[in-house]
């Protein structure tokens, strides 16, 4: 079996679907209909589908012996990330290539071949009559790009499920897993401050007329954290961690490492201890750009104009709307007199977090420590993922895992897969899918 | 005697000497060629040198009569500013045409009929066997591109002079005149700030890494004015207005005023009723340009570089030495730990200023107001005038004035000189000279 999975997943691999290169709409478009065949070979009903102009694969495997069931949502993704720079490859990265346990191409890991272990355990479950939920698939073909339509689609979509399960993300370190419970929204913003009409003489008129770039120091520095804290009006809403999540954070390793494995300095001198509550349980507020003046170029220019992008992740339990409003009130309010401040939103994605308590959530831990011989931790992402908050709004308990691993080279050269976790992962989704029709109500699907 | 004075300005002028574009040296070099000749026409030696790549025209007229006399330095440029746009000019920028009382034609009020008036003057007084004074001209073809050259001549040259007379500045306004008495210095630094390797996904790590962009803000807010006053290091060596400069600023318009009309803010509230302190007596940053990140594109960036240009203009009394290590410091101390700070320093130039209560700036007054009938108002340019520092280092005390007008256009398409003062510059010219002859002690020059 594990033979025939590898033809599969070459096939699907040699589907160059990277949605960021125009030229590869049509493999995109491919690489959804091979998903959407795959889903109806195993007897399921399944078809690619134009969702304002993103294309999305929607199929279900319906539960063996009919009758009710709960419905399981799956979700994972068939686009890829470009392979550019393909001279940093060691092998085609089109080309399903195994060596050292490891299977190189791109989409390997993220996320071609872990949406295919979901697959294979939905349809071999199904195949030995035993799947016990209604498998329904929701895949996009634009995560790399945004990930803003599948988001889209499940709020608007009234079939609903029980609980959704999406393999996409990795493992701590090798044989360590982990749920992804809460991930970071974030709003986006454009800065445009103006001080007059024209640029100045600087020895004419420095001393005295307001500069752009001095302008926009004093109205950042009011939002910008202190030691590490953001302004009050910022942190409205910030839950704290849970305690099996504080339990996890122990086990995860030391924040400075993470840290200077970036080469990263720390913002303050609690940054490091503090990482994982920084990341995952707090709003971060960044500048993410500044432009002004003559930077480069030695010229006696007072400038009247600067612009600036800036962003805010936010925490779980954050409002969007709340957050942007206090944000601009404290840019205004410190924006000095004659100095014109522009604020535009450029974006605005909520945080996710996933009911804990849900029984769908409990029976998963339970089943993946079963199968898998180790209980994930429980982690945040300070990353965005559309796609938890809508889930979140539906009321669906979301388990987010993965058996990518740090050193899977997702979104760069060389991308692998531990062609060792193939089995493994294929066992714990079918033992989540199996506790889920033990354990879940049928309360939300509706054929 | 006039008519023949336009012939030879319509002369000069037609040579376009723009000593920003290299296509037109050799057009700077014969512009100086037609300025010594003319020097030597008038009796006097006067050859054009290259002063390390640089042309200056130096050349003397004898005071008549020989024996001893007080020598004065007579300043101007032959260089001009660019006529681009060409298009936005009325009539052919190097063509000089009189309308409606105007002289028009790049150069006709900065410098060459200024520098005109001056020659005039002390050939005229020649001619009748007048002149009381060795007039030397020291005169430079790169003033609108730097005027370094001249500064450095100046001090390096043994010659001496007992007073200097330079025509190449503004009245206040019309019948207004003023003497330019200092200019400030300016220290011009490039800032490079890094807080780690690489940019970093500012979901992942944004709230724990240090952003050099937050970072630059930190390190520039203790340099930055706070309502209008700099940290008290960056004050040192300022010196208070004279009595008499106080009481000429009473006389210029007011701050609000010039400011409004380059569409200019306050920097403060107290900036306008301070404007001349504050641009000739106080020294001022600016920052002059910022660039770090991604500003236009909406990208998640935590960046880890950042550059600044920023300048310091110093005020009459100050040493560049000391302000620019008390910057320094002062950037130094407020950047953050994990911030690696770079500073260059890309150009230094001391402030000037005239003694005002040398003989010399008391004849030229007293001179001034006699032929003028107007007493000129002492005034101080914001701005950096190399040649001033070096004056004020050999001990000559400079007039600094001109019968250019605001609305001069100097620098600008359709430059224009008020023919009605050709007659009252060179009357000034011939009295101030008249004056040293008889007031000034020869203790500095040596033939």
């Amino acid at each position: 079996m594990s033979q025939e999975l590898l033809v599969e997943l070459a096939e699907w691999i040699a589907i160059p679907s990277v949605s960021a290169d125009p030229d590869c709409a049509g493999d995109v478009e491919r690489a959804g209909e091979w998903l959407a065949e795959k889903i109806r070979e195993a007897g399921g009903e399944a078809e690619k589908i134009d969702w304002h102009g993103q294309p999305l694969v929607v199929g279900e495997i319906a539960a063996s012996g009919g009758g009710e069931a709960p419905t399981v949502l799956c979700y994972g993704h068939f686009d890829v990330q470009t392979a550019e720079p393909v001279e940093l490859w060691e092998s085609d990265p089109f080309t399903l290539v195994e060596r050292d346990g490891w299977l190189y191409g791109r989409g390997s890991a993220d996320d071609k071949g872990q949406l295919l272990i979901l697959l294979e355990a939905a349809r071999s479950l199904a195949r030995e009559g035993a799947l016990p939920v209604n498998v329904r698939f929701v895949c996009d073909g634009e995560e790399e790009v945004g990930g803003h339509s599948i988001a889209d689609f499940l709020v608007a979509d009234e079939r609903g499920a029980d609980a959704c399960l999406i393999f996409d993300t990795s493992m701590i370190e090798r044989d360590v897993p982990a749920f992804t419970i809460a991930s970071r929204g974030l709003a986006y913003l454009h800065l445009e401050l103006s001080s007059g009409e024209r640029d100045l003489h600087s020895g004419v008129y420095g001393g005295a007329a307001l500069n752009a770039l001095h302008a926009l120091n004093r109205t950042l520095a009011a939002v910008l954290p202190v030691e590490g804290r953001l302004p009050e009006p910022l942190l409205e809403g910030v839950e704290p961690l849970s305690a099996e999540e504080l339990v996890s954070i122990a086990a995860l390793p030391p924040g400075a490492d993470v840290l200077a494995e970036q080469g990263a300095r720390l913002s303050d001198s609690n940054a490091a201890a503090e990482f994982y509550l920084r990341t995952g349980a707090q709003p971060a507020l960044d500048v993410n750009g500044i432009v002004g003046g003559s930077a480069h170029l030695q010229k006696t220019v007072l400038p009247v104009r600067a612009e600036a992008n800036l962003s805010i992740r936010l925490a779980p339990g954050q409002d969007p709307d709340t957050i942007v409003a206090a944000l601009e009130q404290l840019l205004r309010e410190a924006a000095p007199a004659g100095a014109e401040l522009h604020v535009q939103l450029l974006s605005a994605s909520p945080p996710g977090l996933v009911l804990q308590d849900a029984p769908a959530i409990r029976l998963a831990l339970a089943a993946f420590e079963r199968s898998f011989g180790r209980r994930p931790l429980l982690v945040r992402t300070g990353g965005t993922m559309p796609i938890m908050h809508a889930l979140q709004l539906k009321g669906i308990p979301a388990v987010v895992t993965g058996f990518d691993l740090p050193e899977g080279n997702i979104h760069s050269p060389n991308e692998r897969f531990w062609a060792g976790y193939l089995e493994p992962g294929i066992a714990a989704a079918r033992e989540i899918l199996g506790e889920f029709g033990a354990g879940l109500e049928p309360k939300r699907s509706a054929v």
